[in-house]
């Protein structure tokens, strides 16, 4: 839809695009080798076209950014702005002939400060990296997004990323107090503050979170850091059935308790990463449930928790005793994933967030669904934010098990909207989402977000055909 | 500016548009008694211009403000959204010939939810009414503008209100998850959620907060609530200088407290304080610091916080032992604004906040300014936050004083964006902080500002004349 609004000069030869890029860009900087353009072609969604570039860009300075998206709007040719490309749903992949702006080179951490408890980075910074400068200085920078290790601030920013943390410390844009902004027509905006509070005019910071590289490109942030807590120390929970662990959220969440995660496993994901690192995890467990506190106290909290568990039901409570054991617990949720796209060779992953009254009915329609496409599909939920990855396992290779892999993925969000929540908890629109957005937020909602989008890019270039 | 956007037929008689409001609203609900309508004028702000308005309306369902916004719509008559006008800049004052749309009888709690942790309001709830409504479920919603207990939950959306607790709990913003709102021709439009993640578009919602009325107007919000925590134990610290209080509050934020509540009175404002309640608060102490631990242990916290407040130069650090000595230790603080009001009769209160490690060189800075104009102005902050509220003290019946006033007032905003700070912490821009806007977002950022206010009011109809 968008792509029609690029009107002429868009079939203006790529070596005029390549001379104006080069004139203010150094060559290293300018990349036109087709297989290694073919490696920034597209982010780790399934099932998402992705366009062949005319040209990857790797700025260093925030002038080059400009000179990029200068040259971009004179000649009319769509610019893809990209972090890693660790997202899921398709907002980093290139348009055919477009620039892929990749900001990876940009990755200097600026300032750390802990008495205004700020970081200021350019977007290329990856999300680990920060965490242990930060670290250092006793601060915390809570988003974790299971890609901590290698995507980028700058692309969390415009996917709006979550994490295990989010219950506790919740997302990415709860951390963005300010940023630097290249426009699509290259001019430099700021945004936002560096201060605690600050209301001075529309918040446009938060605008440009989630905005997957639509409305400009983010050249420098402001992030807001926590303390660093104390160490969290985990529980895991078995429970007899799905409904159950879900029973156990809500108790805990009607407590009162803040854990600092909590996190469930179903059945199919158990086995799954049994299967994948013989942990010997039980074979009878319907639903694991992971909980940690990073309190002054953490056993005691973590007792109180277990209790409630056991009166949803659990057969089983075992609190570790220590860092070492809380991270082996946590081992078998971070490798849920991997182990799952091991049961078929491809996974597509979902990412439905419900509130967490209606979790139970969540998960427990999800199974459903598998049933009905004979397909298995393993549920990991971030339990205490209603946040749901139901991860279709699928052959790639079966275009009959693609297509029911690809309608149950759809039925999925369905019930989603039906239970009152949203298509997307943490991942994004991207292109894998884009005709269920208008679903979710309705026809005038739609028109509002377009016209929006219209203000910062009238001839929409910037990362055309993601979102709506 | 954005008045003249506003074309024919302006100019149509009253008598019309009030027939056409009240063929959608009862007639109760249509007030034209000018001495009523008059004190529908304006908001407590000092120093701000308000007209005189057609009529005052005060609907009580989404259908009577979709009639009202029609109405407005079809007529080119401005309408004005209020709340209990009890802000500080001016934002809910009233246009010549304009609708003031209150939306105070609009003040149903719709919701509350332990598990799913929300409150479903109208925008006419009282927020010290939605406090007390939640706490019976063991629930605690933060934002506690000084208005607590007569302002309303729109209106602090609108202004994006803060308080005491934003130190550990941040602002309204971060409360607001769900919003539905009337858009300028009388369309609905839902924006966000009600999951505790989600990142489905753009996000309008924040866009809303802070808005002031000019973007649309809210009639209905899913906010998210906290479980409530322990009652806090407050410390009371007296330092020899300001800026020995405010490297105290640095050697807090940096080694890596969270108290619920930092707060600082200038000696200017003791003395007011003592001089308008006979506290008996001691006469030397150049600054007061007062903070509050609401964790498991408040005691042992504030023991470490006295420590470094000592380590500061304080002279007295005065733990309290129990709630009662607690409460009564923040009655100072609670008084402070009145107090200084019967210093002189009329008071301005800005609201300037600085990065917390720059809040020693404000405070100095601002009794610098006093001097100059032979001023008394009283420094009370949410020093956590750096957002401090110099509160010029004068004489509204001397017209040479009260130019000084407004000299110093605008003299103390360019101190705080000099210092990297910003011109509103948490009152807003309203009529008051208008020409300061441009000086603080830049002339890119308020042409992108005015963009987004024409997408959603294309006719100018929706609080004219404030923000720019």
């Amino acid at each position: 839809m968008i792509m029609s609004r690029i009107e002429a000069p868009r079939d203006e030869p790529t070596g005029n695009l390549l001379d104006r890029l080069l004139a203010g860009l150094p060559a290293e900087a300018v990349l036109v080798d087709p297989d290694v353009m073919a490696s920034y072609a597209h982010d780790m969604a399934s099932f998402c076209p992705a366009g062949v570039p005319a040209v990857v860009v790797l700025p260093r300075t925030v002038e080059q950014v400009q000179h990029v998206l200068r040259t971009a709007t004179e000649l009319r040719v769509p610019v893809v702005p990209q972090g890693a490309r660790t997202g899921l749903s398709g907002a980093a992949n290139a348009s055919d002939g477009c620039v892929v702006l990749s900001l990876v080179r940009m990755d200097r951490i600026l300032e750390v400060d802990p008495v205004d408890r700020i970081a200021v980075v350019e977007p290329g910074v990856v999300n680990a990296v920060l965490s242990r400068a930060v670290g250092e200085h006793g601060l915390y920078y809570p988003p974790d997004p299971s890609s901590w290790e290698t995507c980028t601030i700058g692309g969390n920013i415009g996917t709006a990323s979550g994490g295990l943390c989010c219950v506790k410390y919740g997302v990415t844009a709860e951390y963005v107090i300010g940023l630097d902004v290249v426009l699509a027509d290259g001019r430099l905006m700021t945004t936002g503050r560096r201060t605690a509070k600050g209301v001075a005019g529309y918040d446009l910071t938060r605008l440009f979170v989630g905005s997957e590289g639509s409305l400009g490109v983010v050249v420098r942030a402001v992030l807001a850091l926590k303390p660093r807590p104390p160490r969290q120390l985990v529980l895991a929970a078995e429970f007899p059935s799905a409904a159950a662990a879900c029973d156990a959220v809500c108790r805990i969440m009607a407590g009162g308790h803040v854990p600092s995660l909590l996190e469930l496993m179903d059945r199919t994901t158990v086995q799954a990463v049994d299967e994948h690192t013989r942990m010997d995890l039980p074979q009878t467990t319907e639903a694991l449930l992971l909980a940690a506190f990073d309190t002054p106290d953490p056993a005691a909290d973590l007792a109180a928790l277990g209790a409630l568990c056991e009166a949803a039901g659990a057969t089983s409570v075992v609190p570790a005793e220590d860092a070492a054991e809380s991270e082996l617990l946590l081992q078998a949720r971070r490798c849920a994933l991997v182990a799952l796209e091991a049961v078929k060779g491809t996974t597509m992953i979902d990412d439905v967030c419900v509130p967490r009254s209606r979790l139970g009915e969540m998960i427990v329609g999800v199974e459903r669904i598998a049933e009905k496409h004979a397909l298995t599909i393993g549920v990991v939920a971030h339990a205490g934010d209603g946040n749901t990855h139901p991860t279709v396992c699928f052959d790639a290779q079966d275009p009959e098990e693609c297509r029911r892999a690809r309608e149950s993925f759809d039925e999925i969000m369905a019930l989603g909207l039906e239970l009152g929540g949203t298509i997307t908890g943490e991942h994004g629109v991207g292109v894998l989402k884009k005709e269920w957005l208008a679903r979710e937020i309705g026809p005038v909602g739609l028109e509002m977000q377009r016209a929006v989008k219209q203000v910062f890019d009238p001839l929409g270039i910037l990362n055309p055909g993601k979102l709506f």
